[in-house]
């Protein structure tokens, strides 16, 4: 074991600050990476916050954070895709059961026995596993990623669960030229989802309730912007999408995008609301519409992502901030007072 | 024009009762058919009473059904498919524009100009089409389709929209061999849904409210049947569906079933409950599972569908009755009080 300097809370109730924490020297398929920049996630506030007590109660001190880009800074003796002085990317996952039907088809995101990045059960040091709000982390290889060489790291950083969250459901659903595809809220997941579609051909259509989103909204690659409180503007598109990616976080009206797919369109959730959302029937009998969700992706996928990134240069727009910040960035976080991700530049973290 | 025989309101608050319509005399591609069996749709009950009334509102006199079986009487100078004497079904539909993309592909029922079997625009004769509550029907022979000779007549009716509502899902859903399949809502649609699942050779489970259900349940189709009240019996279940048809029209927990299905798990609505649903975005997410509506099926579909039927031998599990009783099987339909259908023998409107 070593010790890692990093910013966690120790109860629900407190600020996220200094601390020390254990990681454990790697073993044989272990890559230990010093972490550069780490993305900072809605989920990493819910959980140090014990928001999703009912489901994922946290345990503290929680060290969250699991959109992690880093350099290799050592390797157990039998890895085999990095070595020392890689950039590597770590995300949601840092271990699975590796033999369920869902792991061997490549979709870890799905597995029954999956372990998260933080705060859940470590097999190897007991406790729960601590996040990317550190300076270094150890992480079994497959759970490891390549970040191309070309991209700016800390925009590089949210790809590692915004980026994939928005990725996987355009690929699954087969979005590509010819398509008409909606995005629903332009966060850090929507304009991820932006910038995707638009790299694999798609008409993008972004809808955003705030007028003062347009001119980024087509910035960041969108075709048309649609004001969602303008039912003329959205009966004009009535029938006519592909596929829309809802990523919004927040209750609201998902009949009024049923409404605007076409025959066999799909709908895919990524934001997540807390409280149920209320679903006519009727809006998807009459052309056999469907509403779906998505969570992150499996470990090929994200690969294949930030391969894709790399080669249309993709990468989020992010806010880089020094650790100190972070409780400041919090409460703008809840106020969506941020353009698109914050990105924590981990050298702050040393300064301490 | 020829006179016909029927029954009718003449208001949202009458009774059915005895009337004389219109119709056309068959033109150059129309079948003129002799009604034997006309299946009793809930749809009926809820045009005949004008209860979608902000939706389709209902032109009176109405005279109901969309489960038409009967026996080809004349036919038109170009009619190619049919000749005197052929037994025929006609569904929902009798006409569509036959030029807009869903037409081309064979799924009349996505055609946004298409004519409803009852209480639509007849642009042969202006008001209204009128249904098969009737002792003859007038169709373009596109909209006729074959029925297999060794059916029970009575039986068949219901296919022509209980039976294609549930088979076409199915079918659109892949269902076969090897895979699981729930059945939601034992009713007119439900009791078609087991059987169809059940010949696919799907494995089946039927939920149900009422363990009064369970031998019913059994003798359709389906290999198990789990009483939905009981929790310990639904989690055994959970994550292990490849399909489910939720075929309830009333207000239900779909979170409930969503969480049943496998990952990658479809659940298909089609019994339309009048208010929307509650809908958990989590349960989607996680499994990406998807929830989607299916109306009727077009031409080609329905055709298919009674093939099938002919080749399983399979029918609906009707009550006969004579047209007098129509009101009172309207009753008993509130009250599910049917197994599972109504279907009106036709001979009893000559009797008048």
């Amino acid at each position: 074991m070593y010790q890692a300097i990093a910013y966690g809370a120790s109860s629900a109730a407190s600020r996220l600050a200094y601390t020390t924490i254990q990681r454990r020297e790697p073993t044989a398929k272990d890559v230990q990476i010093e972490i550069l920049y780490c993305g900072v996630c809605h989920s990493d506030l819910h959980q140090v916050r014990d928001e999703w007590n009912s489901v994922m109660p946290t345990v503290y001190p929680c060290v969250p954070g699991h959109e992690i880009v880093g350099r290799v800074a050592k390797v157990g003796s039998g890895v085999t895709r990095f070595k020392v002085g890689d950039l590597a990317g770590v995300g949601c996952l840092v271990d699975s059961d590796r033999t369920c039907p869902a792991c061997q088809q490549g979709l870890e995101q799905f597995c029954p026995n999956s372990v998260l990045t933080y705060n859940a059960p470590d097999k190897h040091l007991g406790g729960v596993t601590y996040g990317g709000y550190s300076d270094s982390v150890v992480v079994d290889e497959h759970f490891v990623v390549r970040v191309p060489g070309n991209l700016n790291l800390a925009g590089a950083a949210p790809l590692l669960c915004a980026g994939i969250t928005t990725y996987s459901p355009l690929r699954h659903w087969n979005v590509g030229k010819g398509q008409k595809v909606g995005v629903v809220g332009l966060g850090g997941l929507g304009h991820m989802g932006v910038k995707f579609a638009h790299a694999l051909g798609a008409h993008v259509v972004v809808f955003t309730t705030s007028e003062s989103k347009k001119e980024d909204a087509l910035r960041l690659g969108a075709d048309e912007v649609v004001i969602s409180r303008n039912a003329n503007e959205m009966q004009r598109h009535a029938f006519s999408f592909n596929f829309i990616l809802d990523a919004v976080s927040a209750q609201h009206d998902i009949n009024a995008y049923i409404h605007l797919l076409a025959r066999d369109g799909n709908m895919t959730l990524v934001g997540a609301p807390e409280k149920p959302l209320a679903l006519n029937s009727f809006g998807l009998i009459f052309g056999r519409k469907s509403v779906s969700g998505s969570p992150i992706g499996g470990l090929a996928e994200t690969q294949e992502m930030l391969d894709f990134c790399g080669a249309h240069n993709i990468t989020a727009d992010v806010e880089v901030i020094p650790i100190q910040k972070i409780n400041e960035a919090y409460e703008r976080m809840t106020r969506s007072d941020v353009k698109y991700r914050f990105s924590i530049d981990m050298a702050s973290l040393k300064v301490e």
